[in-house]
């Protein structure tokens, strides 16, 4: 008995890697000191980009999104939605994204699909200025079924001492600005999968005359990264007070995440729109509101927290970012808990 | 239709983040500047600590020896392979552990196991001096079967840019020094468990004569790390220079990822005692030899490559630190292979 009839394809291992390593190339920016395929990558932080850098790190999966690129065959979308999950998760602590880590795990590796998988995180990381500096792509056969994968992602930043966000400095009366989403993102699939294919019985490629798309585009809508409208506010200190991502839990569970104790907040769900998918999710599925917003972004994928006094002006520089900012609500009071108007 | 029917139960879930921050806490070291359920983990290298510092990362999983711990219902094991694992790949590089993240993916969250997993990456942590400073939980209803869990780590640390390790200075007759492993660690799995019970038909339970204990207790012993047998080997600027880890490939693919162009190795088999387990799995597959050594460690772990005039030194040094290390080949004019004597 060899290793590869035991269902490990060393040979098809190395054929991967050899392809990965051009596209991890694609992302190398002047701080990679590594070449792919080394036991560990190195970075180094150029001197003097930083006063007092301290490292940023966070680790996410994709969750049960990728069922939906599994349905779809298409799996050159999920890597870009890892890497502006991973972006975002230190961006909200004013850290700018230094390199990222992936980790792939399959039950038998198909070459063509794991070059589509890491193309799309190549192509995340390139537009955030991120480099892959490495990975680890596991076979394991029995482990996952045939056509399937996990995918987990790792990334680290840096953002100087004094300029990290904590939303220690929040309080009361404070505006909360929130920051259009571009679909489910990586969060809530697990709902949004039962109520679309267990209870409607669509399939992916369904046409939805609500979403004046398919179930599968609805779906895969890539996650996007809120690094490019938000380094303007972290370029002027001070300005932001807070920023909290809306990920799995929603605004319910992540907003309270950046808040001091004795603070709350009151949001005013009147004041943007709801998205076509989330209305549709939320009539197709009977979910109580309160779910809802406990398990989808419903529209906000990031909120930004400022003095009154300063409010005016973030929604000015987000709009000149070419973004649709809303005041949603404000801090108050309380126990870190979110309460909602409307 | 709510959340918690569609197999997520954010409230299990929230009950695993309690339990695994008390853990996480007891890891931390001074440079921790951040609590476990921040978006990002804060970590600040103490200035002075490193005249030039470098980072070195790097991902792992545990492969299917996690399906040996679901066998054996034991889960506080290979937390602490995977952090080890981890260490290895990095202190090859010469860098020291700075921090560490974790993917935990299940189908269900049983928040008994989740723990018994994170204590065992906590453990491996500390023994380490490594602080775990974040990570992900996924519970992904129908993606894993029950009671079944991948697990993934990323690892960061550091080392002087002057004192990096990357075996480039590596030259034909330079000394290898093998240093031994503690088992399998964690590769060649999907092979032991085909031949151990496929096609022997054993059980977790079931006692091995020839190994002195059960396939579970044999199959699971944990993934050592070198940190504490090298850190005074690398304490000596230029004594070691090339460093590698034996991981899935065995000695036949590892160490070649150390080598310059012009070199190759040519190790003498007949320079150690292949470990029992190895001898065992050998016969009852009836494996060939080269697959032997492209799958399994064989019983060395590391590999210390060190000019001739240094090796005595080098021996010395780590039979100071109770190891027993071995003289196993030596590096020839090659293109980057690995020969065989013996």
């Amino acid at each position: 008995m060899d290793y590869k009839s035991s269902g490990v394809d060393i040979d098809a291992g190395h054929e991967v890697v050899r392809r990965i390593k051009r596209l991890a190339r694609s992302t190398f920016t002047p701080g990679v000191l590594s070449d792919i395929g080394s036991f560990g990558g190195l970075f180094r932080l150029e001197p003097g980009r930083f006063a007092d850098p301290v490292m940023v790190a966070s680790a996410d999966g994709v969750g049960t999104k990728l069922e939906v690129a599994f349905m779809a065959n298409r799996h050159d979308t999920v890597g870009e939605d890892l890497v502006n999950h991973c972006v975002n998760d230190i961006l909200v602590q004013g850290a700018r994204p230094l390199f990222f880590l992936d980790y792939l795990a399959t039950g038998r590796l198909a070459p063509d699909v794991a070059e589509q998988i890491v193309a799309g995180i190549a192509r995340g990381c390139r537009a955030n200025g991120c480099a892959l500096l490495g990975g680890e792509t596991a076979e394991m056969p029995g482990f996952y079924a045939a056509g399937e994968y996990d995918l987990a992602g790792f990334i680290v930043g840096a953002v100087d001492r004094e300029r990290i966000i904590n939303g220690s400095t929040l309080e009361p009366g404070d505006i909360l600005i929130g920051v259009p989403s571009t679909g489910l993102h990586t969060n809530g699939y697990s709902l949004a999968r039962r109520i679309v294919f267990n209870e409607l019985g669509l399939r992916v490629d369904s046409m939805v005359p609500e979403l004046g798309t398919t179930v599968g585009e609805a779906l895969l809508a890539v996650h996007r990264s809120y690094l490019p409208v938000v380094e303007p506010l972290l370029n002027e200190p001070g300005l932001v007070r807070g920023l909290a991502h809306i990920t799995g839990g929603g605004i319910t569970d992540n907003l309270p995440r950046i808040f001091p104790a004795g603070v709350g907040a009151r949001i005013d769900r009147r004041a943007w729109d709801v998205p076509a998918l989330f209305q549709f999710l939320w009539k197709a599925g009977d979910v109580p509101i309160d779910d809802m917003y406990r398990s989808f972004n419903m529209g906000i994928g990031l909120i930004v927290a400022c003095r009154p006094a300063d409010a005016d002006r973030v929604v000015m520089m987000l709009k000149h970012q070419g973004e649709s900012p809303r005041i949603i609500g404000e801090l108050i009071p309380g126990d870190r808990t979110v309460s909602y108007l409307g």
